[in-house]
């Protein structure tokens, strides 16, 4: 009888059967079917419920009069009245990953062949048996405390940042960091935000969203210009550790000049310390979190590039007085975490595994960088100059001014070479190629430059 | 030689030292310290670079005039210029989850105890090593596609959703899924959205952090009162299978007659389904999505309540129109949702796990839910009359108009009983207590009720 329900359901939705008609009696109905008279009396009672057909005394059942809502109309476009930022976006979303290149010099992306899985698997299967035994509901949104206490531990020792649990928010990537941190610090069309440029789009991005007033702020070799912020701006997005995507540090005398900034205009600092674990310089400037005395810095972590990016899990080491707005943006935004996630990576940085792994990593991503490094200024010093760095997983290679980083990206890709540029972070930016060493292994660089080379020998000659 | 580093930095930090006064030499530092002449050499170096000290030639080292950011200042406050919705917010956030009640009627908890964590365990397992495997580096914002058709499948059988993996979204929970709702729908301090009152507060109040203007409208028997809904209303939140918290269902003629306003001002509607999947009554009535003919209806649905909350996910099936707007806050929020979670519940789902965890806790659900009506309508009848209602995790109780409600769930906290009211969720609202019966086990009820029972007896004669 649920046939019987449904296609009558539809014929008077379509309207196939008109308003005010008459239908059969039960009985006629049933007979005509070959179907028991009570499943008849049983559909029409759940028409009748669901308001499909009435009944009046003596005069059986007849098709309501549906409202408006339920005849067929062509599937609506977007309301006139939708949020601006998110109107006419064109396009179909990205449902699968991108396929990985050949040669994968893909910026920002970790290798994890190394993890300790095991280890991973063991500390996930104990959070699981501890939570089934549990009768735990919800967790705190600030995030579980043995993992923020884990946190705050790993940042203390690898960053300086000197800071306790009670500091850390947990967020889901650096990206929900941003979006937090945007949610509390910008009132909707009026705050300014300044941002690097060429600089990371997603932070700006998740800016935007929440309705700041972005103001592009150049670099130069020191980093931040810090002479050239508007002296309106209340928000600075800056990556000092690792410039993104030129990859420069920020000179000791610019981080003063920025603090100095911050106290002067009441401004607040966010630095984005996205791969600052890797550095490879032996000693690193001090994070302007550690040399903050005006409780201006937040300081933004991953595990992204630490572990791997599928985890989405980083953090937000706050200034006291944004510690509650924060838990309060967090709760709003979607509550906390997954609790399995959270427990089990706070094991593992306990026993000691994410330690031991950025050292091991940060030993290989060297190898890597400075192979690049001595191909980039051996055979390919003709075409690349490597802009100065120290940190991170990725350099940035000044490309000679007779030919167009874009387009050598481009060919690069079509040649298999997972290679990006500048020009995809900016306009009005530094002609230069960004090589990932993150997921590329060692053997295969030597290869990889070659194919470059060769194509860019043959751009000069063509 | 750290030690001396930190110690001079730490004194020029606090202005132990003065500016401009000259440091002994190398030589003298070290002989003064007992330390090698290169190690001195090596501080100042590092001073130097860190801006702390100056050089100058023939005149040796002498303390950096700092700028005003390095001086030590007091802990700063928030700023004025923060945003409204966020200033001032005062307390400390929960840290760690409250103590589980004696009897516990919490509201929306589930029971997890017939879970099949082992095969959870086998499918997390198996995702990992996938994910071991693959070089795989971040995921689609909208969702695994093997869970959104996961998804998919499961909201059709359950719920007559009709809908295909490409219109599901997956989100943290159902709150990010109301947080990414109101991201795309509301323009800040423009869009009025209704609410049902009393309602659920966290959509609310993500709404409000996305600076919607919000307006309270009232329920009754049949659900959301839509004649009184504002005209200018643009969105409207609704839980039309188990109102938020007073437990009744919308009936159908509420149901039409909410499609049509939808239509005819051009607003859609936020379907909350949060523990719809659990019903009593053989039938339900259809869900608003599935009678919508104009692409007005977001329906949203969790696992926080079919599964367990702590895996914080969640789901939106969205109209096309919003699918790209939907995935473009999804990207700028936090990109996407944890991959071996999505993995793990796509597994979990196609398995049918989900499915008979929901049919099974369905049934054991509706033998507490049967008991505490029983008792309700039996020796507590002079006190408490349920109000009626045929789905989810728990059941509103009106409280005889001499007693207040609020009291009474005090009381009953205080003796074990973790009972809450409606007025925890709003003023102006029915004198009731609430009653969840996910958590507890049916032969806890009985007891429980007595102690409610002597409870009320002891304030009658009191």
């Amino acid at each position: 009888m649920r046939a019987l329900h449904r296609q009558l359901k539809d014929a008077i939705l379509s309207g196939r059967i008109a308003p005010g008609l008459r239908l059969p009696s039960t009985r006629a109905l049933a007979e005509a079917l070959g179907a028991s008279r009570n499943a008849v009396v049983a559909v029409y009672g759940l028409l009748l419920g669901d308001g499909y057909i009435e009944a009046a005394a003596g005069s059986g059942h007849h098709v309501a009069r549906l409202p408006a809502a339920r005849r067929p109309v062509a599937p609506r476009g977007e309301p006139a009245w939708l949020n601006p930022a998110y109107r006419g976006l064109a396009g179909t979303p990205d449902r699968d990953a991108p396929p990985v290149p050949r040669w994968d010099f893909r910026v920002g992306v970790p290798d994890k062949s190394e993890l300790a899985f095991d280890a991973w698997r063991r500390l996930s299967a104990r959070s699981l048996r501890t939570l089934a035994r549990r009768a735990v509901g919800y967790g705190p949104a600030q995030g579980q405390p043995a993992l923020r206490t884990a946190i705050a531990r790993h940042v203390s020792f690898t960053r300086a940042v000197a800071c306790s649990g009670e500091d850390v928010l947990v967020s889901a990537g650096a990206q929900q960091a941003f979006s937090l941190l945007a949610q509390v610090l910008v009132t909707p069309g009026r705050t300014v935000v300044a941002v690097e440029h060429p600089g990371y789009p997603p932070a700006r991005m998740a800016f935007e969203a929440a309705g700041a007033r972005i103001v592009p702020v150049p670099v130069d070799e020191e980093g931040l210009v810090v002479e050239r912020l508007p002296a309106e701006a209340r928000v600075i997005l800056t990556t000092p550790a690792h410039q993104f995507p030129l990859g420069m540090v920020m000179s000791a005398a610019r981080r003063r000049a920025l603090l100095a900034f911050a106290q002067r205009h009441g401004a607040v600092i966010v630095e984005d310390d996205y791969d600052g674990e890797f550095r490879f310089d032996g000693r690193a400037l001090d994070a302007l979190q550690t040399l903050d005395r005006a409780a201006s810095v937040f300081f933004v972590g991953t595990f992204s590039k630490s572990l791997f990016p599928a985890l989405r899990l980083g953090y937000v080491v706050a200034p006291a007085w944004a510690r509650l707005p924060l838990v309060a943006a967090k709760e709003r935004m979607d509550w906390h975490c997954n609790l399995l996630s959270q427990e089990t990576l706070a094991a593992f940085i306990a026993e000691g595994h994410l330690a031991r792994h950025v050292r091991r990593m940060g030993d290989r991503y060297a190898r890597r960088r400075a192979l690049l490094l001595e191909r980039l200024n051996g055979e390919l010093a003709p075409w690349l100059r490597p802009l100065p760095g120290s940190a991170g997983l990725h350099l940035a290679a000044q490309l000679a001014d007779r030919h167009d980083a874009g387009a050598v990206a481009a060919q690069a890709r079509a040649a298999g070479l997972g290679i990006a540029c500048v020009a995809d972070y900016g306009r009005g930016v530094p002609n230069a190629l960004l090589l990932g060493y993150g997921a590329i292994d060692e053997s295969e660089i030597g290869d990889a430059l070659d194919r470059l080379a060769q194509l860019l020998k043959a751009q000069r000659s063509g």
